[in-house]
């Protein structure tokens, strides 16, 4: 069984907090250090026993260190890779929690240089609307899925330890190559946010705003709800996964203006044969999600 | 007290249904009749207690009803508003639960004739994806909202009287005039399941679908959940709600282009504000509904 002496948390939010509180519970790791960008959020986390000690900058806390986890937005990645460059030990991997990949990729290799085989990228399928380390749980990766998009040069045997390690949190770890899982992402996750952003925005800048508001009901709430995610984490996703995101949005576009088409055509049939293929569709992945 | 004596409900399912129940619950009603295209569901619902006899044809349920509710596909309300149009009775009130109101009008004036000041336009919201008698309920208007769009030919204590039916069965009402609320809906409700159908059709007809599907998690679980809607009932929606839905389309694709603009030229500020008035405006209109 994988132990770890000394696990460094950096950003310990909803997700950090989360690792770190797994890991502790299925007695995995013998102590934690937190570090963040707000004093208080750190101090939170001291005081419900996600972290056991606060470290005041990343380059020192990894000094010791056996596994180092990056939890902050994507944004914040290459500043962090570029402090802890110099003292990450020989013998301690480096993972992260990032919505994308192939750019916090590019980031670690621009900052880590001969190092770049500890590092080993991957990504929790966690989110939540809430936040910050009151809001972290240790059940929150139970049958959650984990991606891993290992590099060529990481070690088998770093990366059987990164899965492990979330396999004990209770997680469901898949590996696939970061230009995939940014394409899958763009399509099931980014895209819908993005789309749900819209509607909220377009109809709250009209000038009659609450006449529409006042009317829209449970179907429009579940739509919408993705809309209430953090601005800062999805401004850092939309401009991270640009490439495959604009590719998804062209597609989207491109199938809303077919069915605006064959509206302004009035052809029934074709409609009526679109819904129910997307019904179906939606029927068999909730089906198969249950199986 | 409006009491009915004779009521008759064309398309015994889940809204009519429902309003058949909620009336007897409330002691409104004395006898319900039910006509329908399937017998099967006419028979449960007799079975159910949803309704106290079987209709063969509208025309002839209708001859001694004082109040008949039309709660069918809109495609399917000219021609029954053509079976109606000699036997209504002169003292009886009809009324619709369709989701369009500009069509159904239409189609009720064409048929009509004189007897146009009998029919009370009304749309309930409470659409749910389950549908035949089976799910009906009593309590499924219970705080749901329903709009009435009176005609300058109904009296003024007719369209009271069937306020006041669907106020006895738990229901919000409100006014408005057709064109409003085929405006409303469009946005609130129609465009959002066609983004929705949009969606999954887009996804699942790719090759590799199941790679897809396979990574999607909650927050695309809730904005496709009305891509489980009926297929041929969105299909009479989108077509009756033609124009306003096409401008709504517009509306929706061009704020996508604009959002889409913005990730091209890398403009992180200005997506940061869309992203956070997007979760102000849902944030404040959630607050709304809880208060």
């Amino acid at each position: 069984m994988i132990k770890i002496k000394h696990l460094v948390v950096i950003g310990t939010g909803l997700i950090g907090g989360s690792f770190a509180l797994a890991l502790k519970r299925q007695g995995r790791v013998e102590r934690v250090t937190g570090v963040g960008r707000s004093r208080a959020n750190l101090e939170q986390a001291l005081k419900l026993g996600i972290i056991d000690a606060i470290g005041e900058h990343a380059a020192a806390a990894v000094k010791d260190a056996d596994l180092v986890l990056a939890a902050i937005p994507v944004s914040a990645m290459p500043a962090l890779f570029r402090e802890l460059a110099e003292t990450l030990p020989a013998g301690a991997l480096l993972t992260d929690a990032g919505s994308t990949k192939r750019d916090v990729i590019a980031a670690a290799r621009a900052a880590l240089g001969g190092k770049i085989g500890q590092f080993i990228p991957g990504h929790p399928i966690a989110g939540a609307e809430s936040n910050g380390a009151g809001a972290a749980r240790a059940h929150l990766f139970k049958d959650k899925p984990v991606i891993l998009t290992p590099q060529p040069e990481n070690r088998a045997e770093d990366v059987d330890r990164i899965e492990s390690l979330w396999a004990a949190c209770g997680a469901h770890v898949a590996r696939m190559n970061e230009a995939d899982h940014d394409r899958v992402f763009a399509a099931v996750s980014h895209l819908p946010h993005l789309a749900a952003f819209a509607l909220m925005e377009e109809l709250a800048e009209r000038q009659d705003a609450d006449t529409f508001f006042r009317f829209a009901g449970s179907g429009f709430r579940d739509f919408t709800r993705i809309a209430g995610s953090h601005p800062e984490m999805w401004r850092d996703i939309a401009l991270a996964n640009r490439d495959a995101l604009l590719g998804e949005l062209d597609a989207y576009i491109d199938k809303l203006e077919a069915i605006r088409g064959l509206i302004e055509a009035r052809d029934g049939q074709a409609l009526e044969a679109l819904f129910a293929r997307a019904r179906q569709a939606r029927h068999n992945w909730i089906k198969g999600k249950h199986t």
